[in-house]
């Protein structure tokens, strides 16, 4: 049973889309469930070409994301997208990714907005826009988690990225989802192969700008009641320091705990 | 008609694949190729599992890519790989990527090689992989065109980049598709939305390693007989001073001299 703000579609997992263990990477996950929401928009005529025609775009300022397991090579998924509510400014929207039988391997909510990007600046969801999805229009949406901050008495370690010309979107944009590598990658190979991700929280805060070099804090990762948790920002440098772009929590299991023979 | 050596799927092009102009990336435009190759592969009982077993993958040392018109989002894509001929340590492989109504939009020529992953060396091609691709075996492959080298008197550009963990593969190799970025982020956005890519030759010769820093260098652009020509090449930094990893020549059009209305 198919709700009328829901979306479904199906996609096959490609090598490429995976990292060294064969699973889908966390900023491939966004890619593809996203992609679920473009493909929902163009069908009800609310599509990306559409928006840009009047200066508009979608942009996601959070997300919660809860892993059951990733996904990966070569698996066929199902993903379902869902308009949830929306009140003045903000739109709540769920994604359910499925493996072939239906279980359900990642559940992931996000906040989006509608930016004038002309302005660069958020507007009130314009009412064309939303309608055609029915989705129930409230007061206020529910709030999505918020990530701790990193405290002063926390250890981290840091790295530089440069933003480069294939991290822009066609909003001139910096892709959302490229924000996953750059809060990953200081981890290191030794941590990400032997730990696998169970929660997300993220808030992007401002907007990285192409030619800009962000740095990306990452906390020593701590056990929490039984969690190993590791805190995230994606800072400034140079003349944009002190300017935090976005904020993100993760916690993750130790791989070999887990009891999948695969 | 399909020849036994020969190889179709389908693709749909996502957003994701795409760059800021909507049009698919030359890394990924490579990423989806590769995968009909893997999928051959696979049907052929010689697949990227089996190979790992034994210890052993295929690598790319070289590639020519003729582009009529990079493919653009949401195309559906038909895409043909071939086994061309091989002798006892190069195998040559050709893809045809085409449009829905069978236009041929990039021819790409590849020779690979099998490496001992462990001993990360070239050998000979065990037979029992390349039989099942019925190519000809011959005396000796015919070779790819090299790119120019890059000499004293022209001027370059650089920028450098850091092996991330998501540019590693299955086989813990970096990639092959992520230098194209690395190659042409620097020649930066005003270039690459102004300039449509014609013609691509690269050769690898020595391979990136996790951890590493490279510099990519691109001379600056020259007009020679009408069309623009950029070389490039991936350098070492650091310790890997005077190392060169991958030397490349590209051909471009100005986009506006291009007679597509879309």
């Amino acid at each position: 049973m198919t709700k009328e703000n829901q979306f479904t579609e199906t996609h096959q997992v490609t090598y490429y889309e995976t990292d060294l263990t064969g699973q889908v990477t966390l900023a491939m996950l966004v890619d593809m469930a996203v992609l679920a929401s473009y493909d929902q928009a163009e069908a009800l005529g609310v599509g990306t070409q559409a928006m840009l025609k009047q200066g508009l775009g979608w942009v996601i300022t959070q997300y919660e994301i809860q892993v059951v397991r990733l996904p990966k090579d070569r698996e066929q998924l199902e993903i379902t997208t869902e308009a949830t509510s929306n009140d003045r400014y903000f739109a709540n929207r769920q994604f359910f990714v499925r493996d072939d039988d239906g279980n359900l391997l990642v559940h992931i909510k996000a906040v989006y907005v509608v930016m004038d990007l002309v302005a660069r600046r958020m507007i009130a969801i314009p009412d064309a826009l939303i309608a055609p999805y029915h989705a129930p229009n409230v007061k206020r949406i529910p709030r999505l988690p918020r990530p701790s901050k990193i405290t002063e008495d926390e250890t981290f370690i840091t790295n530089d990225y440069h933003v480069r010309y294939f991290d822009l979107d066609t909003n001139h944009h910096v892709n959302n989802a490229r924000y996953f590598d750059w809060l990953l990658d200081p981890l290191g190979e030794e941590f990400l192969t032997k730990h696998r991700l169970q929660h997300v929280t993220i808030r992007f805060e401002n907007e990285v700008r192409y030619g800009h070099t962000i740095t990306s804090v990452v906390t020593t990762p701590l056990t929490v009641d039984g969690a190993i948790v590791t805190k995230h920002q994606i800072v400034g440098t140079g003349e944009a320091q002190g300017q935090t772009y976005a904020e993100a929590e993760l916690t993750w299991l130790v791989a070999e705990a887990m009891d999948e023979p695969n």
